[in-house]
Formats: structure tokens, sequence, C-alpha cells
């Protein structure tokens, strides 16, 4: 193999690739990327076994011919170098050459490792295929994103549930304690008829490097491969059924309260000097023209913060977990929010009154005596 | 206790103690900042036993009284209140009170403990008084912290070497495997004569407040107290003699070479791909009018860069701890350094060509085979 490259190609590419090169890696080869040159054409590739990630960009190329090297070594060597040009190169003929990697400023040789013990990618069928804008994709993914759960072990819950029915798309997002259903706008732009729960790693990866360019989704089986661009992010599918979270959603409200976004995150991170991973909860009073935020910390101290709010109904107290009201509110961008509510134990709605159209459900917490 | 405090003077005061405090308190208390209120001062002071630091700043004093307060908690609520007013309070009756900390934003209850627990710091003594000017002193630090040892069992290499003698202020220090030492400018400022081995710990902090005006030390038997502005650095100075460092400094050379600074450490900070914790070394090639640097990961691979220099001298290949070598570097301000070496066994020095008037002392490492 022998090529000649940009430095600033080749970094963005490895950048991409190296977020499916796993930390601890099961085999030691999923701790190296491939690179396949072909035609004028290098590819890069990161695999963790779950999630895949494919890049290709455009080379001189001499020789073509395929490797793998270290992700982390080859990407400090890339990083480290000038821009402009860089020339890789090695012999075809010997088993784990030294691949020669030359800039301006020096000559690195690494260690590579033969590209046959590489795991391949699945192949994922193109039956069904279909694109989505991306803008609607991005505005979709960053309300639901947050609030898909981290723990493996909750399945289906690790995914956002994507729905296009009369073109109408839909974004969810639950991990038991709170659900975020999101509706991009999607400016009569039309949209393909699907239903897919697809894991938040790649949907994550898919967001990072979304540009304006629309997104091409291929399905098969419980495969999925998405392409943005000259990148290729593969991934399974989960399965299961996706909870019914429409009927979770209340319709009736006793009690609503509208402030200043901005100024009520504000008021709430304030508390956090008195939360920690065991002392979770704020608590809010609902009164007439004000809400009363508040923190216990019991012996050590505790915190107190008043905010204007348009109120309808009975006063309330009303406990949070704040992070999940932290997390709901700073995704969305409206300046006020709405928050619907009945009693201090039935689900909240927090709706964004502009910008997004946005559903925040969550579940209070038990106000400790 | 009653005042109201401006929220920027009280953050910037609690920033500066802080740094005495320790994370690891072997006395709760000694996790608290002690505050002072008398006349129409504030005064906090944050000590582990071995550093103290006590600021001063201008308050509105309604009620006298002092009392401690837990450093991080304290800490967090006034760097999360908004600029403008605070007010502080508590009932002076109440072994460990409730403080109230009160600002446009909210009310906070913090628990306080009497100040009577805090451990006094020691009185130094004013006979032993003298001034040093703030540049010069800044100069002589930056130029030698970096190179006085970490280690405690270390002792007196934990500090830096000051010297005052003949209107030349002298600074020094090693770990052992280098030696730093600095002859600031001092623009015909006369100065006392004194000598002293200070440990680098309150040095720091003394470097992290300095401004224009000049530093007064007071000392007296092993203490030491600083004054910069209306802070008050308090520490034990270092039993034991200073190594004779001057008699390390070889005074002929049989190998020169003068190089770009920037350049050096740049080609030097390529080659830490394949250095770690375990290989450190780097060799540098002196050749006719160039160096080449290489580093070599063995099995992993290897590394080499080229810059130019003017060399007097044969041949010789040196190695160096690639930590050692650019730490001296990057404290120097010149265009050039000038390298002077004997052998592969003899210690090296580097001299910036300009600015700081600076002799770095660097012991080469054996190259492995």
């Amino acid at each position: 193999m022998e090529i000649i490259c940009s430095q600033s190609a080749l970094k963005d590419a490895l950048n991409i690739v190296s977020r499916a090169v796993p930390s601890r890696p099961t085999h030691p080869i999923l701790a190296n990327v491939l690179m396949v040159v072909t035609g004028d054409k290098v590819t890069l590739t990161g695999f963790d076994l779950s999630l895949g990630i494919t890049t290709t960009f455009d080379a001189q190329v001499m020789e073509e011919g395929k490797i793998t090297l270290p992700a982390k070594l080859f990407s400090d060597i890339i990083n480290k170098s000038p821009e402009g040009d860089i020339a890789i190169e090695f012999e075809d003929e010997e088993d784990n050459p030294m691949v020669e990697i030359k800039s301006s400023s020096g000559k690195f040789n690494l260690r590579g490792v033969v590209a046959d013990e590489y795991p391949e990618l699945p192949e994922v069928e193109k039956e069904n295929s279909f694109e989505l804008p991306a803008l609607p994709l991005a505005e979709g993914l960053k309300g639901t994103l947050f609030a898909s759960s981290t723990d493996e072990g909750k399945q289906v819950l690790t995914g956002i549930h994507i729905k296009a029915k009369d073109n109408i798309l839909e974004f969810a997002s639950t991990d038991g304690h709170r659900l975020a259903v999101v509706k991009p706008n999607l400016e009569e732009q039309e949209v393909t008829e699907f239903q897919l729960t697809i894991p938040n790693k790649p949907l994550r990866e898919v967001l990072s490097i979304l540009g304006t360019e629309a997104v091409t989704i291929n399905y098969a089986d419980n495969q999925l491969l998405f392409a943005v661009g000259n990148t290729r992010i593969f991934s399974r599918s989960l399965d299961g059924t996706y909870p019914n979270y429409h009927q979770l959603i209340p319709n009736n409200f006793e009690r609503t309260f509208v402030t200043n976004r901005k100024e009520f995150i504000e008021a709430v991170e304030r508390m956090s000097v008195f939360t920690d991973q065991k002392n979770t909860m704020i608590k809010c009073s609902i009164f007439k023209q004000q809400i009363v935020i508040s923190a216990d910390a019991k012996e050590l101290g505790n915190a107190k913060a008043t905010v204007k709010a348009e109120t309808t109904g009975d006063p309330l107290d009303i406990g949070f977990n704040i992070k999940y009201l932290l997390e709901g509110l700073k995704v969305m961008s409206s300046n006020e929010v709405k928050f619907s509510l009945n009693s201090a134990t039935q689900p909240v709605i927090a709706t964004p009154l502009s910008g997004q159209q946005m559903t925040y459900l969550i579940m209070p917490v038990n106000i400790r005596e």
C-alpha cells in the first residue's frame, strides 16, 4: 500500500470512526481501525461488534492495499502532524508490517496488523430504505436522546422510538421516570411511513456528524445502516414492543404555571448546592403568581429561591428529581415553559411555549417529611 | 454576626483561601473556612496545619462576630449567586448556628461550626522582615517551581532556594535529576541580603496571586509569612542545608548546539506518541547543523524528526527524559536555546539566549540498546 492524503481529511475521518472503537476491546484487533485503499479512495472503519462506523475520503493512491492500525496511536500521530500532505506506505508481503507515516515534520513507523483478522461489518439489504431530512432529524434527536435509558439491561428503553405516519414525524424516549415526545417541523417535506426503535448510541453518532444533507436509513431483520454523507453507521435495531406512551400523557389538568424557562433553570441549578447522588429532590411550592423552589439537606443546610409565574389552580407542593427536571428544560429553546399538573403524585407535563413541538412528562418524587 | 458584602469580593477571597483547605482533612474542622468580622473588615482563613492563607476585604458590618463554614458548600453557594450584594447573618447565641446567606436570587441556610474549634495560625515575629519586588519574584518562581521535588520525603528538595547577596537575587530548585537556576533582572531595585529554602506549595500560592506590588516576607525560627496585598500566606520553612548546586554546573563543554526553542519543543512533543510512563526516553542525535530527535517503542513502532541547529564539536547520541526536557524548555521565553554538552553521561546545560538569565541542568539518561 502506498498513498498520499491530506492530514485534515485523515484526522477528521479518524475522529469519526474512533468513536466506534471500544475503550476496552473484547478482542485486541477491535482496538485497531481498518484502513482499506481502493481506486482513489481510503475507507476507515471502527467497530465494537454492535456499533460500526465507516467513512471514506479521497487520496492519491500509488498502490492499493489494506491494514489495521492501533486507533489511539494512529490518531495521536495524525493529530500531532502538521497540516499538509501525509504519506502512508508499507510492504504488502510482510505479515504484521511496520507502516511508515511521513509528514513534513518527521517520520513515524507504526506496527500494523493484517486486515484479514478484522471482523466484517454485516451487510444490510437495501429493501427497506428511506430518507429523513437533516433538520427535523436533528430536532427530534436533540429533544429525545437525553431521556432514553443508559442501562443496557433496559432493552427497548435504551432506544428512541421514531414513527412517521400521515406525514407526521414523531420521536419518543423514556427511561421509566420521564418521557420526551417531539414532533419536528417538517416544513412540507414528505416522509415515508415507518416505525422503528433505534439504540441511542448510533443515533448520538448520527447527530454528531449530521450536516444539512438528508440521511438514508436501510433496515433489514434487526440491522440498520445510516448513510450520512461519506459516513456509514451500522447498528442493530432493538427488539420488543415500545411502550404505548401516548396513554401515559394526561389530558386534563387541575393546575398550570407558565414561567421564564432560563430563570427557572438558574433557580433550580442554585439548589444543586444541597443535592447530591443520595438527595436528588427539589421541591416546587406553587403559590399565586410565584413558585418557591427549595432544597433541604437537613443538618447541612437548605436553600430557597422564588420565581415569578402565571399560575392557575390551587397552591401545591411537589417534588422533582433535579436532574430529570433540568435535562428536559435545557433541550427546549423557548423563552417560556408551561407546566401542567394535577396532584403531587401524578405525572407533570412541561411544554415549551414556542420553538419545538415537545411534550416532556416527568414523574414527581415523594416529598420526604 | 451580620454583614452585607459584594458577591465578587467574597467569591475572590473564598477562591484564594480555599487553596489551603485540605481535600482530605485530618480533622473535620479543617474542611471549613474561618470567617472573622471586625471593624469594617471580613477576614477569611484556610489552613491545612502546614499551609495557611488569610485574606481580608471590606464589608458593611452591622454586627461583628466569627464562625466557620464548610469551604466547599460555602464556595458553591457564593459562586452560584448573582453579582451584587450578599447578606450573611446568624444568631451569636447558638452553638453551631444555621448561617443565613441571602442574595437577590434567593436564600441559603448553611450550618456553621463555632470558631473556637478552629486552630490558630502561628504568629510570625516581624524581626526578620524584607521586601521582594513583584516582577523579579515572579520571574524567579516561574523559572524554578517546576523543577522542585513533589515527593514530601525529599525534604529540602521540595523547596526553592532563594538567596540575595551583593544585590544579586538567585532562585534555585532541584529534584536530583535536574537543576534550574534563575537570576531575575532587578532593574536597579535594591534587595536585602538573605538566604532561605521555602517549600514550593506556599510559593505556588504566592505566584498565583502576585500582582505588581512588592511582597513582604517575615521569618522567625522555621516559620514564614508572606504578605501579598490583602492576603497573608503562612508556611513553615525547610530545615537542612540546601545542596551546593553551583559545583554541579560544568564550566567547560566539548559540544554545543543552538536551535529554535519552539520548533525543538514541537519536535520533541511529537515523539510523545511513543513515550509513556515506562518508556520516558527520547534520543537526540547531534550531527553537523542538525539534530535528529527519535523515540523507540520497540514492537509498537518508532518516530523520528529533524530540526536545524548551529552545532560545534563532534556528533553525539544522547538520551533525555522527555518530561524533564520539555518542562525546562517551556518556562523559557527566548526564541533560541543553547545546549552545552560533554558526553552522553555528563550533565547537559540548556540556557535561553535572551529573556531570562537561566541555567537549566539536566542529567542525560542511558540510551538502551
